[in-house]
């Protein structure tokens, strides 16, 4: 709504006010992991803005630091950025109290350790470990994962308000998968886990754990991922539960549980 | 200068333009670790801008996801400044290159393991492992750090291009602390390596080694930080170089060298 206002607002007085922060802030939001560098007439183009509009804002962004310029002159999210970034509680702040405990999980299974919390509609991969030989997978820190088709998609997605997940689930076509994915979460708040196995691009198994904060309200979830199947997965169950549980006692949770 | 310009403009014509976009970056730049989260006034206050100003501008941010509210109603850094902050190349794409090695350390020593780059007159921490048992130090990732007085900045400074070097030096006073950093510049890119010792807020010694880049210039620096003294520390240089090694040859180093 108050996009529309401005919308309309700027038509009568164009280049006022508010409408500026939003051109630049598309600026940002131009760049993607497969778009990590950018030239000028690409970066206008990605973000809708005329070239000229573009060179001018984005000339201010260099100058604040949230844009740098590579080696070939291009654009690409400057230094500035990640350490404002870096004040984000649900980001950093938890990676902080997190870290010691993924660490320690990942030196006892030799696997991939993820943590995540649900961002809008999806989760946001906050941390990220993995040893060298662990099974290839395709998550990076800052990357986004469904919430229905990953372990700590299904685990935050189960934690969400009811009303929140009833409106996702009855989005997914056909009725039959919301069926599915309903009884599914059932289980995950039951048990206070989820596993998860899929075939591509490899064949893993996951197994996530919630994380839950001051107020027992679930904030993140952390998960091991393991080359498939879930039997072998299984066998990961206990310490990743033990590893979500330290993690919330430093997070201020009280009757710290593992089952909800 | 620009600024300047802006300054001036804007008497004569409010509202109009970019300067609505320093605004809206000078909110952000609001945050520090000692002020994850601001009320309105405070907010406002340390941005310099008037309230109303900063409500409105803040209303945009919010909408886009620079920043969120706490439980209290507090404003905070938001997660979608992470995500994007992801896609720098000099501090997550650094890191993600460097991680397996800088895990491999730190399972190897049990220590601290710090990743930094230069920006600006300082050095900014990139990423930070810790062991539960290691010493206590107060750097946090995307926290600075002063050139002259940890390994990392030492490391950083004394590679750092000679004219920019020599201002950088010429500032120190007494001129006599200027000489002496001079000729440990020196030794340090002689060595390819920095050992620095420091006795508050806890007495520690850090090991600090240069990562090369594409084209061998200096990119990064890794460090390890043990309990003083530095004989202690010495025994840790040859792993901290091997480290550094591995991860600039990841980056694409060619004739990877310790020396400079």
């Amino acid at each position: 709504m108050e996009q529309g206002n401005g919308a309309s607002r700027r038509g009568k007085r164009p280049k006022s006010g508010e409408p500026v922060v939003d051109r630049a802030l598309s600026l940002l939001a131009a760049f993607g992991s497969e778009h990590r560098a950018l030239g000028l007439n690409e970066l206008s183009r990605r973000a809708g803005l005329p070239p000229s509009t573009a060179s001018r804002l984005t000339a201010r962004l260099l100058r604040w630091g949230a844009l740098e310029r590579d080696d070939h002159g291009r654009y690409v999210i400057g230094l500035r950025l990640f350490e404002v970034a870096s004040l984000a509680p649900r980001s950093h702040g938890l990676r902080e109290a997190a870290l010691p405990y993924l660490e320690d999980l990942h030196e006892i299974t030799r696997q991939h350790v993820l943590l995540a919390v649900r961002d809008g509609d999806e989760a946001l991969l906050v941390e990220r470990l993995s040893a060298h030989g662990a099974v290839e997978i395709a998550y990076r820190v800052g990357g986004r994962l469904p919430l229905h088709e990953t372990g700590v998609g299904l685990v935050l997605l189960a934690a969400a308000d009811p009303g929140y997940r009833a409106e996702w689930i009855d989005r997914l076509e056909p009725s039959s998968a919301a069926l599915r994915l309903r009884r599914r979460l059932a289980e995950v708040r039951n048990a206070g886990l989820a596993v998860f196995e899929r075939q591509r691009p490899a064949p893993v198994c996951s197994v996530a754990v919630p994380i839950r904060g001051r107020g027992e309200q679930v904030v993140a979830a952390v998960s091991i991922v393991v080359p498939a199947g879930a039997r072998k997965a299984r066998a990961y169950e206990q310490v990743v539960r033990a590893t979500a549980m330290a993690i919330s006692r430093g997070l201020g949770a009280r009757g710290t549980r593992s089952h909800a």
